[in-house]
């Protein structure tokens, strides 16, 4: 009775950790997001693996730890983190209702250290992780967060930035953050990190705001004081140059 | 005249990642940290590798860079991720005084998510990075950091809780959290992730703010208003079980 949550990293590929493969090898049964599955249906071509649509999370998780009592070895697979908006919470709430077993959370690479590289070194000072999805959180808790974090100074790394249901959620959320940070302050975003059609783009939060072209597969990075563009990378140095 | 920077992930075992594994062999010369290059040496033991002592980062990095404008393919190896508090961003500060090179950031597993995975599901929701380290960040401006941070719910990550040079600033750090967050708040500490001597203990604030053992290698956590401890684990329900 085993069950182990497995980030798969943003694109499920070269980024995918050794724990995480040798987790997948060792399930009898892999249980994900069908577009999760596809990323990793070819690399464990004779596994067994169960895929469930958009917001199947309960069910897909209960699949899981029903196999995993009934005496398998099951991996759940996440993108990204295992951990971060990902599902390792939800099994351990639901694992309650069943025998006790073994979990295991194995970590990914999380899209904001995946986006990062791809853009340059923009978290490499205090930053915050927000998700504009407000399907789970009161948009209300969501709008403090952005002003709290603006307002220090942090990097911010925005999940979930806008979908067809909130195509005015990243304008919303900058026009929060205008109020602590100028309209110069450098950004950037990555569309399908490490995945098929890979792009990142550098600009102001100025610009940021009204763009149409960021979607739910996009991470937003917004700079603090410090972040400066170098040759057409977000850089935020963190003081080594400057240090006494 | 290729540089890259690679993310080794917490204790650099398994869950390096393939992309950083790769970069690794294909570096004719691969510099770092001292305790760094002494986590890899086993694994390539044929490759040369060049290690230097604590704050010379500068150093490093320049040596880098100058094998690098020689031709020769050059891996800067990190702790955790190349970005977060790693050397990704100092490269390209650096870089800019050299000749124009390749230069590539493979991202890896940061404390914050390796140290999650040990405690539970500690970061399922907004979070926010905090170093308490103050070489090169005034203490008032993470003093407003934390603050912030605490004030809007984000569960908060720790990084650099604690030295011997600086043996209250957890204690700072949790007196200023405990003006927004209530004692019993759930947190926990992970010492030495993914290397020998692993050890994670849960806690509350109020209990942390005394905590003696906590140091350089532990990454803290400190839970919102709903994490919660299940069995032993630290866990950030999302809102999966209580969506309409």
């Amino acid at each position: 009775m085993k069950l182990t949550v497995v980030g798969l990293g943003p694109g499920a590929g070269e980024d995918l950790t050794g724990r995480a493969r040798q987790a997948i090898e060792a399930a009898e049964l892999v249980v994900g997001y069908t577009a999760y599955i596809a990323l990793i249906r070819n690399q464990f071509p004779d596994k067994e693996m169960v895929s469930t649509g958009m917001r199947r999370e309960v069910d897909r998780c209960r699949l899981a730890l029903e196999e995993a009592a009934k005496g398998k070895n099951v991996a759940v697979v996440c993108s990204g983190d295992s951990g971060v908006y990902g599902m390792a919470g939800l099994i351990y709430e639901l694992a309650r209702e069943y025998p006790p077993m073994d979990i295991e959370v194995v970590p990914g690479i999380t899209a904001a250290c995946g986006g990062a590289a791809v853009l340059g070194a923009p978290l490499t000072h205090d930053f915050a992780v927000i998700s504009l999805s407000d399907l789970m959180t009161p948009w209300e808790k969501i709008e403090k967060r952005l002003a709290c974090a603006a307002q220090a100074d942090f990097v911010l790394c925005l999940y979930n930035p806008r979908s067809h249901n909130r195509p005015d959620y990243l304008r919303r959320a900058c026009d929060i953050i205008l109020r602590y940070k100028p309209e110069t302050t450098v950004c950037g975003f990555v569309r399908n990190i490490g995945r098929a059609g890979e792009e990142a783009v550098t600009l102001t939060l100025g610009e940021l705001r009204d763009r149409e072209d960021v979607d739910m597969f996009t991470t937003v990075f917004i700079g603090n004081e410090q972040t400066v563009l170098l040759d057409g990378k977000m850089v935020t140095p963190r003081g080594y140059l400057q240090r006494p």
